[in-house]
């Protein structure tokens, strides 16, 4: 498959962490986190998130998400979100699945939900006939590229709390966020008032990883059983463990989001210069929204894999990776230029 | 950890399996099974498994024991297997949770169920009060570490079709079950009978990864929206792909589980010679059931970790292992008939 | 309390049915629905819908959603309906719950949904990380007491059918719909292509009882067994068949009907001599939806209870029943016009 | 229908029961449990229950389960009871299917669990791979017809206590039990620990209903979401208020009940005459069990309709209701006479 912008998932895995996994490789281990690379990793994450933070490994984000979730509802309750979010979008319905109940959703434009969005539902609340909001869940960065400011996030954190509600993020790109506004992990989460983080691992260089991270402790009181009984345990979870122990190594973290991140504004740059083309969101991490005519995507889809986000808009998203590099985006603008002066 | 025989996931990754991942970790690849690993190994399992065989990548046993008893049942539908059964006893409830239905149990002594142990349960069909048996459902090897013969499967098959019900088989270590038995993997699953298979490559050498095989087209028709709302599908699933293609290279799988079949005869053998410890099923591939005094327990325990099977009985369960040693068996038996002599 | 228009499941039962239920209580007879009472109600019931028709009763309107779009879909299937629905607004997220599935909204000015609403969630069809739509679920009349006319009906239903999906109407006041439009329940639902119904009749007079009504025997097949599972099965269904029995007799179920419609009409008519009230949907069956300032809300809501349907616009609904007297009308409208002359 | 043995909701209405309902239908009233009748048998149920008791009306026997064990349970959680427990053997797997968990089976031959049978259980404490133990539910009486002893209880709530578990009682028949046993409900629930019950009326003089009753008050925190969402509020609950607080006036409950306890006790006389027939149960309520040759059976089934409720052992199960009548007796032993005489 020809190198592109398709995804950041379309990328492999960083050589550090697979050096892990191999590193890891030696002998015998208990299974089941029982190992020591788990125990090590546990005190890594309260390193970065801080003391009051637990975290438990899941295979996938979207495990991670319903398994966040599930320990803040009851099937009475419901999870507000942005219509743009992938809990609603591209998950194939696994929240309603898990959870029993329902999802909210708050209509927005950059994918990024304000109080006022959320208030809307708040009459429900002490009604019988109508389910109980229960959680906030926004996605930091947003399922189009764009950011939450930290007072954005007080501001619903507090809005949640007050309501006896919970503020849940959605990170499957958090290192990007985190990066992209100079704040450490535990300032952007923690500190902020978050009550539950979907980590993400493998859009940024893990081959497979996601944490669940609950920052009041009675949240994370049963993880482990419903992790087992929604099938998200692994087994030889030691190789789990220690690609988030290399993941966090010297930040690495952060330097590969870093990477994406200017990869993405020189991308973005590049697109600024030719008008046949508009940019539609901010570019804020790895990602860039561009609207153009189907007959440009058409030709470019000839030779690169992307998604059309909104096809009746002819919106298209791009997404930089760890691995992007400038070449690949000299070739990919390029050949989007020579494209657009047919 | 000192290497033992607490659980074949106790062990790493087999070094050609770790190879394959590092060989598959060149560039971009489309994600979510749309990559060219995941399109060959398809072709793959149809060589092992037969032409009808639609083979599906999860990430854990349970995973692929729940999406493949939910392709099969409804709701008001039950699943009859075993007290031993890994569905009934190791998965905190994820069958029940999953399907929303019920197991039915039959008791066995030695984990094999039998035509008659499933009968019992037929009376309920038609009447609404009742929950409907559809699924058999039966492991390969059991949990106890003994198989089933081939015209065993035969006999639960033919009884499962006549009652329009379907055979699944756990086969965690299916594997090891046709190692032993001399088969190749058609001829112990397609060629029975069997509807699906829950086909595991965890605990013989992979660093991840299960099959949900269906050996009917109308079973497979809506998987891949059940393993997305499940949490199972892998975004790089390449990765996952490549360690099956490098599992099923000259039979490496089956390599694999003839060592660690071996291997347990071979630790049989030594502990026959140790009066105190007597053997309580027969050992037909990687695991060795045993009962002794509760003092040698404690005292094997304080070296070695592995689980007592039955408490009260006094039985233990030593699993070897792709990466077991003779030498390992000749520390472990020493050891124990150190301790039996004291 | 005051005789009002709070709702039409805040009136009794009416004679001719409280009689069929005294008269139903000789003797012994089989529970379940093996009494002789629901064997001939099945009839009953084919006489009305067609001999396609397969009725089931259940206790509650709720039961009887759940149940019908239960037999029509599978947890990774959607089900299409009216932001005003009663199954998204007011079930406390029953369906979601039952289901483990989504429901997808579409946006509507008077609960009516078009195909061009439909039709937008369409773009899902095959994507293994969307949701699959399923069912279009619409109430007839809507939530906001206005009808679908025949013709929308059928378009909706063929749009369904083109794309292997389901139509399912909730009829909590079917009976109305009928009544209005002049049709029989038959010519309202399987002649337009209603693929299940959800036939209420608490509503409309009845002590307690619904009926979920398949027009595929495919879908009815398994009823019986998912609504034991739901808890939705009466022991003493004599009770229940008995009053669907007086319903039907000499058109009961329409007479009570077009009394509430009629009620709801003169309402409407009193109404418009106010002109500080603005009705704010057509009056199509039994309910007038009004807006007026706050204060003259506040200040009627002292002497009768009724729901603010929509707070911030001052909307309210009064509902027509089968014992609405015009005196009932005169007390209301009179009281509403002094309140009005203040 | 024949009046005969088969099951006490093969009897009808009490007339006491009936009147309260003709005398309910006065009116409008507020739909939901918000009448006043409902206001009132809120305090009737203290009034019987004890300060303590919270109870809530439903409309069958399984919606009771299914409610109250939901309230004591996650889904990782089991529910221990016996093998013949109504909950396992007649609901469809409802309790599976709401709870999202698992019934932990205890083997009993007269339908009482003991605490040395709960205790089996108790190894799976804290062991993430094992479904947790949660609540203990018994059936009082048993779906055998044999009673608990207070003492009996008393043993198994402070097994649950002491183990952080709750104690639930099935009483689909709970009023037999305290009439049999000449203790007032209070004495038969509340005071011997029972955290929450199951109270049917159905079968025992009721058209319908049931109630759900707990005894700390964080069990009823959230019903009414759960009940409204599993679809069992009724909406004309005036209905359904009315028939309890008749149940409960002049102690109708325990008349009836003492009745239908009394002509078991006179069948059980007449039956014991008949040496052909074997009881196999204590008649302690309204039930007899017995065995007998199945050509009795066969000749008997002619005239009668009944269960039996071990086909293999030739055991039938016969029920008196509260309208049973001596010439019921008479007419039904001296046709089994007469067959065995043959």
């Amino acid at each position: 498959m020809k190198r592109g912008f398709g995804s950041d998932n379309h990328s492999g895995i960083h050589p550090e962490i697979l050096n892990a996994i191999f590193e890891a490789n030696v002998g015998h281990a208990m299974a089941y986190g029982e190992d020591e690379w788990t125990q090590e990793i546990e005190t890594i994450f309260k390193q970065a998130f801080g003391q009051e933070a637990n975290a438990f490994l899941v295979f996938n984000g979207t495990g991670a998400n319903v398994l966040a979730l599930k320990a803040m509802t009851q099937s009475f309750q419901a999870v507000i979100c942005a219509d743009t979010a992938h809990i609603h979008v591209d998950e194939c319905g696994a929240p309603e699945h898990f959870l029993g109940g329902t999802l909210l959703l708050v209509n927005t434009s950059d994918g990024k939900i304000t109080v006022e969005g959320v208030e809307q539902y708040f009459k429900n609340f002490g009604f019988q006939h109508h389910i109980q909001p229960k959680v906030i869940s926004i996605s930091q960065p947003t399922e189009l590229g764009t950011l939450y400011q930290p007072d954005e996030i007080v501001a619903l954190a507090n809005l949640a709390h007050e309501n006896n509600m919970y503020l849940h993020v959605d990170g499957a790109r958090f290192s990007n966020a985190a990066a992209a506004l100079n704040m450490s992990l535990k300032e952007l989460s923690a500190d902020l008032g978050v009550d539950a983080l979907s980590f993400g691992g493998t859009k940024n260089g893990l081959m497979m990883g996601e944490a669940v991270i609950f920052f009041r402790p009675e949240l994370a009181e049963n993880f482990v059983y419903r992790r087992k009984q929604v099938a998200q345990l692994y087994s030889k979870m030691r190789f789990m463990s220690a690609q988030f122990k290399a993941y966090f190594k010297d930040d690495l973290w952060k330097k590969l989001a870093q990477h994406s991140n200017n990869m993405a504004q020189l991308l973005a740059q590049k697109i600024l210069e030719i008008k046949q083309v508009q940019i539609v969101q901010k570019v804020e991490v790895n990602g860039v929204f561009a609207r153009m005519a189907p007959e440009i995507i058409a030709a470019l889809l000839e030779d690169y894999f992307f998604y059309e986000w909104d096809e009746e808009q002819h919106e298209v998203r791009w997404l930089c990776s760890w691995d992007t590099t400038e070449d690949d985006i000299n070739s990919f603008t390029e050949k989007l230029r020579r494209i657009t002066m047919r």
